[in-house]
């Protein structure tokens, strides 16, 4: 008899990364060049990013390493008008650049498929150089992550933000190849000092709403916590940006809302100052995630547009203690299964 | 003493809609024909939409748009990276369209103004003609709501997304002139039927969770309802894309959870079906909105496109009720002002 402990798998993977990036850094993705060098000779003038849940969230940390490092202009893809309304937009000197775990889904391989017809040039990252988006794009990048055995997607996550970081600085040529380095470290500190996540969920037992929140580069990271929660916790779990909670949302915070502050140094950290002031009468649940902060991110010396592959990490180790305290299994998330077939 | 009952002026501005949009349509807006002459001219080839809050969420109608009815490719502008990070991205051959009610917003002013410096030609469409905003962007297109007292914002919002489709399909030369004829009706109607609402509500006291799905042109009225009722009763409710749904966020759903299903006849409706198969065992709170469901839509003989204008009303409606029937006054939504001003 196979007895696992609850979130055994999930915690095997989140522990892994550090040493995936490691291993990620020393043996280059050999088709990655390649397409950094058919990509500048094709100068392509707007970025689409299409993804869905997990690698939807790495997609908009995609968009933003475009436009703040290769200077285009990129939106995130709506797959429904390809899917539901056979939209056919004129994609020349469009980049169309797909972001997927599985590469399974077919939602996300027809619209790459019809992208690719309608003039633009495609790219699929996935972690699964046989499937059929890496078939239906034109060129395809290998996140190389191996195998994910937990539902609830963390490894494969961070290897794609890694992806995405070199592909873009690649282009752009502001590749920091010395903070690159250091990256393993960092990730390895980080997740040695998430261990306090541990006792503070205890402290939660009745919490039932949370909201993650931060700016710039640290939405995605708020995106992808909020998510990770719900689908292991099933709390109801919310993620603004910084700019979007002062719209509304902020009226849903009472006192026992946990907030989830990613507030890293830089400009994405000192903009979210303003939020936290009107946020911290609301609520005496509030956790900020950063360098000096009640969860600790080992970020010195790191551009801001690195932070998120080590921001993540203790908010991965907080949805699986959080899931735990509340007495489930984050392997076996109820309702869901690892490749999302939809249409 | 000036004795108000709770959401007065948030329902009088959801009742005045049928008669402003028939106000719209009788007057035009003399900017309207001159703007889609110049854009013609330029012949923009990618479109970034720049919006907050309920603002977003016309833009993200917007995008449907212009990529379905203009065969453009187009983006939800990151507004943080023009003002935290200073990208200057090459927008030649860009419509920069920003949508916001009071214009006010420096997030949105300063964004557009840099846009315009990166070569991109700036419309923004505003309810407010003095505004920072229309002085900033090179065209400004007035939605001519007439002032909006309520806080929540409702017939800002269907003016928004009726000046968005007056322009994209301008532009695109596939206007259904009977079809926009016809709104008013269509909304005096459903209006009409919401009266149903009142009811609804009152045996929902014990709820504390929400969830509002919709795909392609039903995707934004989700959204924007579960904002809605977010900033009036505080209730946690979220928005996910049908596809997205299944992507983690099912696993949130118990059978308290109450799900509003925006689902009209047509292409987005019929793709909502497999959701609602996953949804069904998972919740005794199903709640469908459309032609021949729990909360009826009038959308008989309209595209899809125009559906949204009139999808929304029997959701401002619920919004108003929910809030009234759990003693709140929808009108002074806690922590919350009518500009937001974020940087």
């Amino acid at each position: 008899v196979n007895v696992k402990a609850a979130g055994e798998l999930m915690r095997a993977e989140i522990a892994a990364q550090p040493q995936m990036i490691a291993n990620l850094l020393d043996a280059g993705d050999p088709a990655l060049p390649v397409v950094i060098d058919h990509l500048r000779r094709q100068r392509p003038r707007f970025v689409l990013l299409a993804a869905r849940g997990t690698s939807d969230h790495a997609a908009l940390y995609g968009k933003y390493l475009v436009e703040i490092e290769w200077g285009l202009p990129a939106g995130l893809a709506s797959m429904s008008t390809a899917t539901l309304y056979q939209a056919n937009p004129d994609l020349r000197d469009v980049l169309f650049l797909t972001v997927s775990q599985s590469g399974a889904s077919p939602d996300l391989v027809d619209p790459t498929a019809r992208a690719r017809d309608c003039g633009a040039t495609t790219v699929a990252l996935t972690n699964n150089p046989g499937s059929a988006l890496a078939q239906a794009a034109g060129h395809h990048l290998d996140i190389r992550a191996a195998r994910e055995r937990a539902v609830a997607a963390t490894k494969t996550y961070t290897a794609e933000l890694l992806g995405l970081y070199q592909l873009i600085t690649g282009l752009s040529g502001t590749c920091d190849a010395s903070a690159l380095a250091a990256l393993p470290d960092a990730a390895a500190t980080t997740l040695d000092r998430a261990g306090r996540v541990g006792e503070l969920v205890t402290e939660w037992g009745s919490l039932t709403r949370l909201v993650a929140t931060g700016r710039g580069f640290a939405y995605p990271t708020a995106r992808e916590a909020a998510v990770k929660i719900i689908e292991t916790s099933y709390l109801s779990a919310h993620a603004y940006s910084g700019a979007d909670f002062l719209h509304g949302p902020l009226a849903m915070i009472d006192h026992d809302t946990l907030v989830l502050a990613i507030r890293t140094r830089g400009a994405d950290g000192d903009s979210l100052g303003p939020v936290l002031e009107r946020l911290r009468p609301l609520t005496t649940r509030l956790i900020e995630v950063g360098p000096a902060a009640g969860l600790p991110v080992d970020t010195r010396g790191m551009p801001e547009s690195l932070h998120p592959i080590v921001q993540i990490l203790p908010l991965q180790r907080l949805a699986l203690e959080l899931d735990i305290s509340r007495g489930l299994d984050p392997d076996l998330p109820r309702s869901l299964s690892k490749v999302t077939e939809t249409w």
